[in-house]
């Protein structure tokens, strides 16, 4: 099978323009077939603030009402997405810019309403992963942004991350798929106070390790827990660490397999 | 040749919920291949004087500066667009959201400053027709909104009538096209204080007589040159009038021929 990797940026990439700058040419030179998927908050949270709509936070998850949501599909949907695809154009490479409303490619449920309202947030249900190839075989390459659909008219924030699992675990139907997460840190860290200490190689076997010493623990452990649902799903190879993962001079970060 | 419908809505149906739900099941269930563009300028003043960017206008165009272009990119190619594909794919139509950066569809040139600088808005220099209907080909409908690129990774605030003609002009080595100019009024009209004085068929010798008479001046004489230029360079037939042209029930509006 054809290889294709799917790249993810936080919002502290994207933020920072001359990081923007310096990844999206990483990004451009990365061979083979690729989509891109990019979060966006913090700059959502500061538009937000300047229209006088407070940020609604509950253990770190944004509560996204109507008006929250405007601001988002703004933000993610126009700003964040149509730049980045504008620059990567310049670059050569021939983006387009997606959210899971476009060519129905990833359409969710609203999250029911338990003890926390989310609001319009989206649990991913389907990926059109024939429809998302049409584009990849037109040598297009899909960015997509954190907004999904319910497939009734309804726009729904959802997690980049969750976006980048389930795209990759859809187009593994199709492709040999590796997961690129790029965060701040340089992979999975053995001791959180050294940022060189990173465990190069995590399977199913030295996770369960990795748990029992309580090196994967707090935020990284949705994280990991997410990656191997992914693995479990037909996704190959999961590396996470800077971006600099992306070059052939680097192999400083964490890889993922079953 | 196949043919293919391009068509265009303003800010008039957009700006209101209603008519703009109308206008969709009319656009989804308008028969043959289709590209919708659309404007959407009043939801981006109102933003922008949310966000206390005061909109500056020159005979009745918009100064686009670098902060009213982020405005435009977040309303225009986030907010507008993609509730609109968002609605389209509740109606069964696979829309896919377009600004003229995404798969390098549409580029322009910055306008060069005179004795007005117009900041980033963009002349149309070349529309990618083969890359736009790959998407056509994949039975996607593209839906562009008024936004461009120069290529070198800036975005451009373009005229969404321009976007229309130089698309359907693009679009005509491939297909023969048509465009639908929908607005407020049922057509170029005989008497401006008549809404049912519809001309309902204009070609080259009949513009001319329009143009000695009078009947087509101010605001309809830049859109009746445009359309003209339009059919000069291979568009074969362009329509004006409100929403319900689309139907076949209505045939009160003016088509434009050579």
């Amino acid at each position: 099978m054809e290889k294709l990797s799917i790249v993810k940026i936080g919002g502290n990439i994207i933020e920072d323009e001359t990081s923007l700058k310096a990844f999206l040419k990483l990004f451009s030179n990365l061979e083979g077939k690729k989509i891109l998927v990019h979060g966006g908050g913090k700059r959502a949270t500061l538009v937000a603030s300047k229209l006088g709509i407070a940020s609604k936070m509950i253990n770190g998850r944004r509560i996204t009402d109507a008006e929250t949501l405007e601001v988002i599909t703004m933000v993610y949907g126009g700003l964040v997405n149509k730049n980045i695809v504008a620059k990567l154009q310049a670059l050569n490479t021939n983006a387009i810019g997606l959210t899971g409303a476009d060519i129905n490619s990833i359409v969710s449920d609203k999250r029911p309403v338990k003890e926390i309202d989310f609001g319009f947030v989206g649990d991913v249900k389907q990926v059109a992963h024939e429809s998302i190839d049409k584009l990849i075989q037109a040598d297009f390459t899909p960015v997509f942004c954190a907004i999904t659909h319910d497939g009734n008219g309804q726009l729904l924030n959802t997690n980049a991350d969750t976006i980048t699992s389930q795209v990759a675990v859809g187009m593994s139907h199709l492709y040999e798929t590796s997961i690129y997460y790029c965060f701040e840190l340089n992979g999975v860290l053995e001791d959180i106070n050294d940022k060189n200490s990173v465990v190069k190689h995590i399977n199913s076997k030295t996770y369960s390790e990795l748990l029992e010493k309580g090196i994967i623990a707090d935020g990284m452990l949705p994280k990991l827990e997410n990656c191997f649902d992914a693995l479990n799903n037909g996704v190959s190879t999961i590396n996470m660490g800077n971006t600099s993962m992306l070059t052939q001079e680097n192999d400083n970060f964490t890889t993922i397999t079953l």
